[in-house]
């Protein structure tokens, strides 16, 4: 049975790696709308050569099950054989790794988070916003932060026109470097990342992310309105914004050509950042692509926000009209935080296809609001979890679950719900419906990051076909002895429980089901809970 | 220089111990009311005898003025004693211990924290609530693991006599001295602790408290009312009540007859759960001692809950008149949530000196609501945070203060703020001073917990005379190397930044000030960050 670090380099000897153990995933209900937890026991199998799941039989939830799954299939361990020294005699059978997440130690295969929303220079930010609001807090916290991010000009031309990633300062790839060891720490398979709008740090970040083994989606942010950008930290023009647009998809393209882990995604950093122009050709850029390229953008974040919009685009009728006048609003287009969209809003982005980033973390911390999810969901809106580093202070996507869940129960307390809800509203604030549940929540950081990407066939569950973009989660095991702890003595090292049993601060005292494991999972987790971590069948991450 | 550790177990022979590094601790500015950080570095001297603090010399912020220090005090650290076997040349100095926080590992000295308002028997619960708010929550999950802790009843009498912790079941006392091991964990100095109704488990976290070195409050739940408690978890009469809250108190007083570190408090579940006449008598028995014990109960948590209370209690004017009437509004009476208040209930309660323990988590948790901290402030009230395990998710103080600035920066937007408020809200919901910084949720976490539990003489900052709670945190140190991270070949290791650099989640770069850390650590840190904890003097956790 073999060690799951053993795969970190690439070993091609075996047909597929088998799984064994306990599988969780979120899955809509018969009815089509509620997502529940499954929870299977058994084997599943991923095949080498494209990392995607074969097939899993449930019966094989036992040794005697496991075995005869083995025979049938006439698959052999490879680590038996190195064992065993049997190789001549295996040479019919068919050579399988197998991973097994430990019963006693409460552990788990769930699918990867999705991080549709995620700054990646603002990292070094991360908890530093004060009491701000979102516009005084881009100007004091991020824009100096990503500026440091440009490399010094050509000095024949006085402009920027290096592409090598090596041109980025070393602080910007090692900034870059180190968001993706957090993010896959805290269990992030995929993430759509926000760069800035230097060309060689961009394409450093791509390479990192291709590197290390992150399905990531890459964005070069256009910022060419000198009057809402800082002066200096802009693009040159709309015509710049483009040409090094263009620059940074030509690389990843040639970086990743099938785009197997790392593709492009046309960003335009939010409406007031942009001339008409730069929106125009960038709506056309992402057009001109056979898959048309993703697009992400902000939208709607804070009440300040919305009238800049209106003032700056007073041709249009809402702010998501300005993106779809611009042909913005795509199928594959990302929508970050929609706290305070109208009706009519939310009719055009459901008519369009486009997809929500909801970021709770960074809502509440910037003070934007609360996003009210299920309206969105109940109208047929896609949505998705993001961090939003660095308005998100934390790069977990488990954060932002449990934020997800928090914000929605003083929902119905909000002015704008009771506002827009007032039917339903009794004494009490609200008939509750607003809430979700934690099932609801790891459905959005799975399966409903999976369908904002794009990529609802190959990611967010354990269906056959999809991709292994995989965690482990190890709760730990239950430690209670048999003796008492009033029987203490100082400095005996009394404190067992906490330092052999649980890992982080997930507490198992044997009572509990699966599904209020999940739940303590989801309140009480956290990157120490995440023991390995695939991507595409690669092991991108394990913890000891 | 002695290693933390080393005073785990009792040493008398020294008559000092001298902390050396820097010292962060939350004060008043100038004109009284803003809480404001504060940093110094030097060194500063706790007594052996009695763990408090003695004095503090900032000029011993370098080698050179820290030996200016030693000798102008004749001390001799007793590590160097041992180590030249110089006893008889010092035989003339006063011996000293030295503990020294890493500068380049970003430690700090920072007092403990203190939760006011903890349900130890309800952690195994931590995470567990589904959706359900208050009143069903308590009949789903709060009761059924609460009333575990009975012990068997006496044969004879069918009635519960003992009084011995060891009578407890053993599942209790585990899951006691698992809630001490975990809050001790998270840098909590000093709790004041709801237990079940059942004496012997009631002394024996009593007991556990005071042999692992945690202050604390401990309070037996009272809650005689057959027709708001569940048939089979509640005390048998008011009397019973008193009887057996009484054999607590007792048992406590014997335990620590100078209530140096654990003593009682008497607690009234919330007004539902008791009778008329148990509400007298209890308010009868605090104030029969000399001086008055501490009280602890529940306040306006849930709109729900008011009109229960507002149907049992006619007579009254409010939720606040019932326990006034009762003289348990007290100036050393904790009121947990405080989410509703009228007006009038917080003139009453500030009238009478009473405290409040807001416990953010829980409310969010539980969709209570929003507590407006800041009108509580305004008006003159003392607050200290809680925890509320297990309606609050974690026991955790450090989450609770996040949970605090989170939820007062979404106060704006409620309909209930922006009623109570209507002149100061413009468009944007509101003028943003209801906004908690991270210095004053820091402060209700140490010196606003200390003057809850009356202690703010004694506790919750560097004053001289005050006992040395503390915790050390460790940040981690910058890790920025040399080399590019494009130059990453799978499967060596390169993870460094992670590994060997920064401590638990929170990331330094080397460029923030120690104000930014201070809110990095608030916003990132956990458990991981928390290197050492001293309660009185006496080292109670510490983490390698």
């Amino acid at each position: 049975m073999g060690s799951i670090t053993g795969d970190m380099e690439a070993q091609t000897d075996y047909t597929c790696t088998v799984y064994r153990g306990t599988f969780i995933q979120t899955i809509l209900s018969d009815s089509g709308s509620k997502p529940e937890l499954s929870c299977n026991q058994g084997a599943l199998w991923v095949s080498a050569a494209d990392g995607r799941i074969k097939g899993w039989d449930w019966q094989a939830n036992n040794d005697h099950g496991f075995a005869e799954l083995m025979t049938r299939n006439g698959w052999v361990d490879i680590d038996d054989i190195g064992a065993q020294g049997q190789v001549d005699s295996h040479d019919s059978k068919t050579r399988v790794r197998i991973v097994i997440a430990s019963e006693e130690q409460n552990e788990f295969f769930f699918p990867g988070f999705i991080d549709t929303h995620i700054h990646a220079p603002q990292y070094p930010n991360v908890g530093l916003f004060g009491s701000s609001t979102l516009l005084d807090w881009l100007e004091t916290y991020t824009f100096p932060v990503e500026s440091r991010f440009g490399s010094p000009p050509d000095p024949k031309t006085g402009h920027q026109t290096q592409t090598d990633p090596k041109d980025a300062p070393l602080l910007a790839q090692q900034i870059y470097d180190q968001v993706i060891s957090r993010t896959l720490s805290h269990g992030t398979t995929c993430a759509s990342y926000y760069a800035t709008n230097h060309v060689p740090a961009t394409n450093a970040l791509s390479s990192l992310c291709h590197t290390r083994g992150q399905r990531a989606f890459i964005g070069r942010a256009c910022m060419d309105n000198p009057k809402f950008c800082v002066d200096y930290y802009h693009d040159f023009s709309a015509e710049d914004s483009i040409v090094a647009t263009r620059q940074t998809i030509e690389y990843i393209h040639t970086l990743d050509p099938e785009g197997n882990l790392v593709k492009p995604i046309v960003t335009p950093r939010f409406a007031p950042s942009c001339t008409r122009l730069a929106l125009q050709n960038l709506g056309e850029l992402a057009a001109s692509y056979s898959p048309p390229l993703h697009v992400q953008t902000h939208i709607s974040e804070n009440v300040n926000e919305l009238a800049l919009v209106k003032e700056l685009f007073p041709e249009a009728d809402s702010y998501a009209a300005v993106y779809d006048k611009y042909k913005l609003l795509t199928p594959r287009t990302i929508l970050a935080h929609a706290v305070h969209l109208s009706a009519d809003e939310r009719a055009l982005i459901r008519a369009r296809e486009a997809k929500i980033s909801h970021c709770p973390a960074s809502n509440s911390a910037l003070g934007s609001g609360i996003c009210p999810v299920r309206t969105l969901l109940d109208e047929g809106i896609t949505v998705g979890l993001g961090t939003d580093v660095s308005g998100g202070y934390s790069p977990s996507i488990l954060e932002a679950a449990r934020q997800a869940c928090l914000a929605s129960r003083l929902l119905g307390q909000s002015a704008a719900w009771q506002r827009d809800h007032s039917q339903s509203v009794d004494g009490k604030g609200s008939d509750g419906r607003e809430k979700l549940s934690v099932p609801e929540s790891l459905y959005l950081a799975t399966r409903g990051g999976a369908a904002v990407v794009d990529m609802a066939n190959d990611l967010g569950g354990f269906d056959k076909g999809m991709l292994w973009d995989v965690q482990l989660i190890r709760l730990g095991g239950v430690k209670l002895g048999k003796k008492s702890p009033l029987d203490f003595v100082p400095g005996d090292g009394n404190a067992d429980l906490v330092k052999t049993g649980p890992v982080g601060n997930v507490d198992l005292f044997g009572t509990e089901s699966w599904e209020e494991k999940i739940q303590k999972w989801v309140w009480s987790g956290d990157d120490r809970n995440v023991k390995a971590l695939w991507v595409g069948g690669r092991l991108v991450h394990s913890r000891v």
